[in-house]
């Protein structure tokens, strides 16, 4: 087991990884405060897992909140059973929550933790790749709006973070690859040496070879939190995080949640991140196509939508939260593994970016 | 104009009272960071002093949002117009959510900007007496749930407090008195003179004497920020401030939000907690009577709704916030001036003060 430190002061708080710790309840423990814990997880994570973790605090009063599982389901309808929850069986302000499953069910049982009584103690146990490396890290929380995606929500730090890796044998191998995403950008932003040690472990990744696995959520995980560490509330460097998720917002939006998996968006936009990037001269082609081909080898779409057209990624990345006194900042790469915030850029390059012929760069790759 | 600060840390934030602030946009323009505001108001207030707000912000690009008046509209479905209307105008994170109106307008606007886009900016301009003395200072915002008052929330402070008393010339009566409830709680909880002086004012203070309010607002702020400082989160003394709240709350829920206004079920409230202090023989009946007599000078009821049984109150106040591990803690007095917050009383007491004659009580006062 490994064990990492997110260091906020009084707010700091530890991410054990490793195999089994679902059945370790000592590593929950310190962590609960009060008598009452509420599991909120969905209905693909609980028959696998409800049990086993329930089992594990059996010391303590547990109910479980099951919701509907995706991200079309990220909304306050889906939020109110848990608060519904937690209200019929009287949970008081002492009550901790935990979220097991996803980055949905984490973003969800967070701000539901942060809203409840304003404010209860809340614990991870993400169970998909994607969660592991990116959503139970970091305090965002939150849900969804019609008009925008992560449009209401809270930063709210966890207690914990328990991340049992042997969680990942029973997940698809589409989220498997949606979670590399994520995991590639923590290289292509802040740790070139990654990206080569990535290409060398893609395959053995997808195979769910224990050891890589560990080792790349681990390595993911200490990217970000030195990350978050550094610019908790975003202000700043934080904001690199957001690698390809500006213009992977507007498809997921376009298409409408659940369409396509958040890593999957994130991996065509980070994609037009790099075109940007090259097209503004700060990393050469052949990088360009570098790290298309690795996202590629990970399973994940290298190509944006073809029904979108310039108009409609405008549209969509102008309510994005990065737009400031109506500028829209992108993330894009300097170099590779050196990520920047900028909206210093001449507009006909982003519409050059948003009008690229990504087939064309895909198929080169293939 | 007198201005008393908040002080807590690096969300320390000031208050500003007197006549005619409305129109003096030099004490709102330090506290605005981007170009965007945006006006919460309600359909009562807005067409009072609406138009005058917009004015003093015409510097910036000012959208409103106007929502139904009342506290049955403390909702979600509510607090989804402000969010509609924030993201239809595009504001991003750099507005300035504005709450004018009443406590109501201040929990709901001040917990859209707590989780707009994981928080924005916001000021409070109250405009009842309520919300001058108690709601504006705190940073408690949030909405109710079926199940349970304020249940669902964030503590958020604001930027600034702008308190106008000529706003006051406006209100109706009945609110009036309920704003006394809370200024009345101040003198019980913490300043006894604070009593004397309000058993000589409280006939000026219903004429909307502007000197006499100015004064009761400047004191009751002062007092709710010296116990704010002390405990910003609600671990300690801060539970002081509900006296008469836990009963009030459960009157609320048992009656449906709004058939009594808040002021009013703390009154009721206050009254019972003042009858269960005299009967753990911390105050004399004198002293409970000279409570009751000022309540009922300001023009609130004493006497808890007739129908409420004993289980209806207990049942309502074992979902309080104030429940730790099962165990409902009260807020009563130990002597005039000073409150304590504790679980260490006789249950037959408790009973005893559920089953007690306020009827007569009240006429005894009459």
């Amino acid at each position: 087991m490994q064990t990492l430190k997110v260091d906020l002061g009084e707010r700091s708080y530890p991410i054990h990884i490793g195999e089994g710790l679902l059945d370790q309840p000592d590593l929950l423990t310190p962590y609960i405060a009060g008598r009452q814990v509420a599991i909120i997880s969905n209905e693909t994570v609980a028959p696998l897992y409800l049990e086993r973790l329930s089992r594990s605090l059996s010391a303590y009063s547990v109910i479980s909140v099951v919701l509907p599982d995706g991200e079309a389901h990220k909304n306050w309808e889906t939020l109110q059973l848990i608060f519904d929850g937690l209200l019929s069986a009287r949970h008081d302000r002492r009550t901790t929550v935990v979220a097991l499953g996803g980055g949905v069910i984490g973003d969800m049982a967070g701000f539901a933790a942060a809203c409840y009584q304003r404010g209860v103690d809340f614990i991870q146990v993400p169970t998909t790749l994607l969660s592991q490396v990116d959503s139970s890290v970091g305090g965002k929380t939150g849900i969804n709006h019609p008009l925008g995606k992560n449009m209401v929500g809270a930063f709210y730090q966890p207690q914990a973070v328990l991340i049992d890796t042997t969680t990942l044998n029973t997940l698809p191998p589409r989220e498997l690859s949606a979670g590399l995403a994520e995991v590639i950008k923590y290289g292509l932003i802040c740790d070139e040496p990654f990206l080569t040690w990535l290409e060398e472990h893609v395959d053995a990744l997808r195979a769910l070879d224990q050891v890589a696995l560990t080792e790349a959520i681990s390595r993911s995980c200490a990217a970000k939190a030195l990350v978050v560490n550094a610019d908790e509330r975003e202000s700043g460097v934080r904001a690199t995080l957001n690698l390809g998720h500006t213009f992977g917002h507007a498809i997921e939006t376009h298409m409408g949640y659940g369409v396509w998996l958040h890593g999957e968006a994130v991996a065509a936009g980070t994609v037009m991140a790099l075109e940007m990037s090259q097209r503004l001269g700060w990393i050469s082609a052949q990088e360009r196509d570098r790290g298309i081909r690795l996202l590629q080898r990970a399973g994940l779409p290298v190509i944006p939508p073809a029904q979108m057209t310039e108009a409609d990624f405008l549209e969509h990345m102008a309510v994005d939260k990065k737009v400031i006194d109506g500028r829209l900042r992108l993330v894009l790469l300097r170099r590779m593994g050196e990520a920047v915030v900028t909206d210093d850029y001449p507009k006909e390059i982003l519409q050059a970016t948003l009008g690229a012929d990504y087939r064309a760069l895909a198929q080169l790759k293939g």
